[in-house]
């Protein structure tokens, strides 16, 4: 999907496509499976490949959907409900039995996690010292967005949801800032080559005897982000965090409709809560998920995404192995 | 499969089916899964559903080849590798959250399951009072088969296998024998109606003033067995269990002509050892599972099967949502 405010940008000549982000829905289903809708995990290429959360049965529906399940660099989980998180032991497992020393792969969890990774997998924890655990925290009035994680070009930060429990996070995966370059105008002034990269390092750079400043020549073009909210209910933190988002992926476990009980409401969102809080945002597109199993018909999923639309026109509702390309 | 040797018999008059068993393979996948099979899971109609082994996304493949997770009396786990008993939780959970009483539930398993479990579910451990765990021991020289589980038709035996590790299990399922009647003789005699109860509880009866022995107009008809290995490597408890069985279900991970390492050849079998020990305890059918990934190709499949069929004939390999009817 080419999302229209957001159109490719070139940094140089031929790097059209290298701060695309690819996301595969992994899994779309909420607390238990269907046939047609695994657990929740979702895959985000954003240079490295990252896992937002990790459900039973997520390594083998990477390898349906081949998504190189053996390439993930960092996996996410928002919070320890179970169907967020038991799919990353058999992941764990798979990658230490496929390589003699897998690559270094970073798990950022509620601190809850590790008690459960020891249990499940410490006994022969030699095996895994490929895996290093970092517990998710954010700081002061439980509001704030904090930074986890960076490559290159992306950075990952956590928001608190609720959820209806301690430690329930949210995700922010955002291209980094990029300085574009009015390109007539340093081609006119000279600049060329080498010079755009000393420019940008320096900030300002010497052509024919005359002083270019960077600022004068280029514009920060804002990086791309893609929320997810994991699990929540309507969430002014999740308002905040999408604001101006490219794609926020929304809990929309029930149907506003339906009879959810007060426990679902106080922890889930439906597909209208979701509608409204990607408008409030101002969000470009809006993908619901964690459609619970009662959605099985065909009649029941076009409620949900028909609700959310009347309110957020720009909604799809996720599929398992659905790929949404953000440039 | 109508299994020759084992054809249906009657107790009374439109009884045929009682006492069929109903397999069903929920994930026939080694260690790893692949996109065309599960981790191990069998599901076995023995007047209740029992399950054997639950590897990771055991209830959604059970949702999808429509085996009713939601009547399992009763799992039974071979040994603790991840691969076996990770999907029990999200079973569990989906089990809890379905219904505000879930029917109690047997859990059989090594004794290091216990502390697994209360990792995983334990924090909660009042939602999990409808789960009982036993702890399968087996006796003496280590040799034996030890009955641990019943229902009115069936039982269910646990004896020890060669998998490099203490605590890894088979496990036979075994119809019950059954008293049968030389019906022309019987009724020939005068029994009728009520009376083919009464000489069974009391071991004779009086007709017409004349007195029916049991013995006389009966035989014992030995009920059918399966079984199945868990993982093994080629071992003379296996041999010992099946002999005779309807229906040996063998650990068959990889090719004799493949390069398996020493340490895989330690813990498990190939088609052509499962064949043998097949061969040996002259079992009337063989099913080969816990297929490596290696063999995801067809022709690499009919290879394990072409070889297992070269020593012992009357083999099928096993494919996710396979179901075979002993009768």
């Amino acid at each position: 999907m080419l999302t229209p405010n957001l159109k490719p940008t070139f940094l140089f000549p031929g790097s059209a496509f290298l701060f695309m982000m690819q996301i595969t829905f992994i899994g779309t289903g909420g607390s238990a499976p269907t046939p047609s809708r695994g657990l929740p995990a979702i895959a985000v290429h954003a240079k490295e490949l990252l896992l937002f959360d990790c459900g039973e049965g997520t390594q083998r529906q990477m390898m349906r959907y081949k998504v190189g399940y053996g390439s993930v660099r960092a996996i996410f989980i928002s919070h320890m409900h179970l169907d967020h998180y038991l799919g990353i032991f058999g992941l764990l497992e798979t990658l230490r039995m496929n390589s003699p020393s897998p690559k270094p792969l970073h798990i950022f969890a509620p601190s809850a996690f590790y008690e459960k990774f020891l249990a499940i997998s410490g006994y022969k924890a030699a095996n895994y010292k490929f895996v290093e655990i970092h517990a998710i925290r954010t700081e002061g009035d439980g509001k704030n967005e904090v930074k986890i994680y960076e490559n290159d070009e992306f950075e990952v930060s956590a928001f608190p949801v609720e959820h209806g429990m301690r430690d329930a996070f949210g995700f922010v995966i955002k291209e980094k800032d990029k300085i574009k370059f009015h390109e007539e105008k340093a081609h006119g002034l000279g600049l060329k080559g080498k010079l755009f990269r000393t420019i940008q390092d320096k900030g300002e750079v010497t052509v024919g005897g005359k002083k270019i400043k960077l600022k004068d020549v280029s514009w920060v073009k804002e990086g791309a982000r893609v929320v997810y909210t994991g699990d929540t209910t309507i969430s002014k933190s999740v308002a905040s965090a999408a604001k101006g988002a490219a794609l926020l992926i929304h809990d929309a476990t029930f149907s506003s409709e339906s009879h959810a009980s007060e426990t679902e409401k106080r922890e889930h969102s439906s597909a209208k809560d979701a509608a409204e809080i990607a408008k409030k945002a101002g969000v470009v597109q809006l993908a619901l998920t964690h459609i619970s199993a009662r959605y099985s018909e065909k009649e029941d999923k076009n409620r949900l995404l028909e609700e959310a639309k009347a309110v957020f026109p720009v909604t799809i509702l996720a599929e398992d192995g659905l790929v949404v390309d953000v440039k």
